[in-house]
């Protein structure tokens, strides 16, 4: 079934311990769009500006992602600077220069209505909340959000958060959105504030579901379920990873007829095996040279370098 | 069969967010043969001074443990006092007096020169050294160590880390050990200083194990194994976590009737579920009122929430 997601397409540039790239294709949208395209049709609604050249475009239509919602305005896209030092969790922002996306109206087009499955990428929550009106029927809706949104624009997340199915987040975005420095009572606080389920991704320590009583694919008997990472030797840009891991995880519960328990574990292997290829190379490069067989040799790894027996 | 392990047993003074405690029972030794006793005979070889009470020792009388390798002498036992903040992760030590430790000389009692299981904890690389020599027959040999012998005693812990058939160690301490930020990295060049099988211990993450080639249980076609850990409401004191992972992991390993990838894997396991009963209560408190049921019980809770399938 096909999945909509609003959220940014924009231009990165990026330094690493490994070297720099400038201005190569990005935002959470992209990453996002890019790997749940392995697992089911996907449709983008966002905007870029007069600097998005057909290849960029091309990126997208080689994995048969729909682009028509992608709208095009006078000015530059949407351009952000970041720099990773040792620590490779955390990117230090340099700039962001919104640009087109300052006066951005989604709009959703027609042929994108029966669309089952919603992602609000990290963007504004005013916009996430503004595409989510526009999709009231939709079978399933997760989000992102940072820092930036939790700390300066509380009121109009709070707005988001009240209708999402699942939240996916990182430690620390969850830890502050709780005001809470543990993360069991962490995920408790937010999952009052609406998200039925809370995802907590770990970065090279995996993931973790938190199910609330109303999730939609409680596991019999457990609260959470923790999916792993692999380790890598070489982390060549973290960027996107978080949006990769949300690609996959939701690209694979959209491609299933029913979203049971064990389909929303393998979801989350899904995930790490998507962030754990999108760090590879710099911006979308691994990924979009990825094939399925890759992914699942992965994903088979993944269950072996957690899973107590054979398999 | 036995474990003999050597290292501190001591009085902890503590202070976390949930209170403070003075001079209960602690120690890396303390805390590894309580986790051990629940799978085999353990040995502990230590000193304390005359400050350790009967009623002290009868904590490890209650399991079992064989003390006639604890020596007693003039003075007071060791004693370190530590402060925990919101970051349960890392302890601030106030302070350390080492008292009878500063002049201890390890002595093998007759009884225990039959152990075929040797765990080196966290303590002077010289007397864990000394005690190997003492020791040459063993079957097996861990150990572990601590950012202030490795800083300041590398020369003496590279001769203990050269015979060591696995270590265990904190992603900072491997990172240091190693002068290398990524972990996969890390783990390689600490391979090549000696230990055949690194285990990094990652608190709340979990825990991941890295074979190298001449590992003593390498799964077939793994680099790596991963343990989780199980998320917690509470963490009422972290001390002592990571020497009841070591003794839940090598207590399992020396219980059965060979070490295979599958006994390994669930030594792991075993490993994290005692490391996560052990940060229950302050001190040894809650380790000492478990019951192997108990253990067993969260077991299989720590096999539901990593695997993709049921039981």
């Amino acid at each position: 079934m096909s999945i909509l997601v609003v959220g940014s397409v924009a231009f990165d540039s990026i330094r690493t311990p490994h070297g720099n790239v400038d201005r190569c294709l990005g935002g959470a949208a992209t990453h996002f769009a890019l790997a749940a395209s392995f697992f089911t049709q996907v449709r983008v609604i966002g905007v870029v500006g007069e600097d998005f050249t057909s290849e960029n475009e091309a990126v997208f239509h080689a994995r048969n992602i729909d682009t028509q919602g992608i709208e095009r305005a006078a000015g530059n896209s949407f351009h952000w600077t970041g720099e990773y030092r040792e620590n490779l969790n955390e990117a230090q922002t340099l700039s962001t220069d919104l640009n087109v996306f300052e006066s951005f109206q989604p709009k959703i087009p027609e042929a994108y209505r029966d669309s089952e499955f919603l992602f609000l990428a990290n963007i504004d929550p005013v916009l996430q909340q503004r595409v989510h009106k526009q999709m009231p029927n939709v079978k399933m809706v997760c989000g992102d959000t940072m820092n930036y949104w939790i700390t300066g624009h509380g009121e109009n997340l709070a707005h988001v958060l009240r209708d999402l199915d699942a939240l996916l987040i990182n430690d620390g975005e969850a830890k502050l959105l709780a005001q809470e420095p543990n993360l069991v009572r962490a995920a408790e606080r937010i999952m009052e504030m609406g998200p039925k389920t809370l995802i907590v991704k770990h970065g090279e320590y995996g993931s973790t579901a938190f199910f609330g009583e109303k999730s939609f694919a409680t596991p019999v008997k457990n609260q959470f379920f923790r999916a792993p990472a692999m380790p890598l030797a070489e982390i060549i840009d973290p960027t996107g990873a978080g949006d990769s891991f949300a690609g996959g995880f939701f690209g694979y519960l959209a491609s299933q007829p029913a979203v049971t328990p064990a389909v929303f574990k393998r979801a989350m292997f899904y995930g790490g095996v998507m962030g754990s290829f999108a760090v590879e190379r710099f911006g979308t490069e691994r990924v979009q040279q990825l094939t399925r067989e890759e992914i699942d040799q992965r994903f088979a790894r993944f269950r072996e370098l957690s899973h107590l027996d054979g398999n």
